[in-house]
């Protein structure tokens, strides 16, 4: 199983993908990317940005919109890269298609290669249940590929003391999570990401690992592949909420 | 009808409730509160701050998960105060009670006058759709009480001209929910508060309204009661995604 999965498509003041593109290049290497566009609206855009900036680091691209039956050019491709946009649009979609167990099959025997950033890669972690991203559609579950037994949480910030806003901090949306669901939660800081190889899960740049027992720091890169052997837990039931505490 | 929906239960460097004491006084007059505390983990600690909060401005408050049977509590209830939170879990709690039909028609034959703040502001909306919150656990539906026929998001930010984030900012979110829904959403800043009497519906603090055809931004409170005429719709389909583009 190959995977690069990106904590987000551009960094600041840069063009998309070009923090990662010698990654991209290496993972992709040899291979026409099948493009998946479907977490932004407006695909064709979306399809003629990822095939320039893949361009730029040697690598052809093509988007599964423009492919006479689209969930086909994703069952069949060698490589596919998920673009990032609102998770929960794409995750609808790929359901829409009927795609997921198939993609999921495939990545996990190593057929396919698996590219994706932000939404991208919230679709690769066994739910969306960590995404940052607004619930626009309802998507009939919120199980996705489960390529990785964790979850991950995208454009991490850290708390802003000098900030006045009184919303959620996103460690505490994280905690939050945690009180629901027994499963860690890797938190990848912008400009980070996730690279699977086999069994090896390595990142690079910083992140931070959130379990329920413990919240751990990493300023430079990280092997967790012990993370790999996990056996995922969510809350499935009725919320013991309906009752009153004794 | 009698509605009074919060932005946020906490402004920076105030007490709980406390920008908002006299409305609230107002709406509750005469009436025992009863709390709803499932958008938190910990109900006893969260009904004990509530409590000193409305004892503060002269209202006595308990909380239904102290009933003997909280759903009843919450369905005979003059007043109920829906606490801030998690949305996800709350909603997920409400349908898990069984209360969500009949408290939309008390609150909307005028039986039961409804506070809110937060993730308590949200599920009067028709959907969580406009939530900012994480998607820790998930409902059966993101339908709401739809006590209002417009969407909220809560605690808006405009954003940081000065930032170096590269996720969506909460403007681009709300986009991305109107390429999706017709639907208007009312933005309420921090501080700000939607109050509902009748047919009439008005804003206290900024807020600003996004419609697919228009945004508007308002400073210093506004009347927005031919939205209660509103018809809501949203997007209930098979993503038109799963189609190519012609």
């Amino acid at each position: 199983m190959e995977l690069l999965l990106l904590s987000n498509s551009t960094n600041h003041g840069e063009r998309m993908y070009a923090h990662a593109a010698e990654t991209f290049a290496q993972v992709a290497a040899g291979s026409t990317v099948t493009f998946i566009p479907y977490a932004l609206a407006a695909w064709d855009d979306y399809a003629y940005r990822a095939e320039a900036a893949f361009r730029s680091f040697g690598v052809e691209l093509v988007s599964a919109h423009r492919a006479p039956d689209p969930a086909r050019a994703i069952l069949e491709a060698e490589v596919v890269m998920m673009g990032g946009g609102n998770t929960f649009r794409l995750l609808d979609t790929l359901a829409g298609l009927d795609v997921l167990p198939g993609l999921g099959h495939r990545v996990r025997t190593g057929e396919t290669r698996y590219l994706g950033a932000s939404a991208g890669t919230n679709v690769a972690c066994p739910t969306i249940r960590t995404t940052n991203d607004m619930p626009i559609c309802q998507p009939v579950s919120f199980d996705a590929l489960g390529l990785i037994p964790f979850q991950i949480n995208l454009h991490y910030v850290d708390r802003d003391p000098a900030s006045t806003f009184m919303g959620e901090s996103r460690e505490e949306r994280i905690t939050e999570f945690l009180e629901e669901n027994p499963c860690p939660v890797l938190a990848l800081y912008e400009g980070s990401w996730l690279r699977v190889s086999g069994r090896t899960a390595t990142v690079t740049g910083r992140s931070r690992l959130f379990q329920r027992s413990s919240a751990e720091a990493f300023d430079d890169g990280v092997d967790i592949s012990h993370l790999m052997d996990l056996i995922p837990r969510f809350d499935r039931g009725t919320r013991p909420y309906a009752r009153a505490e004794p």
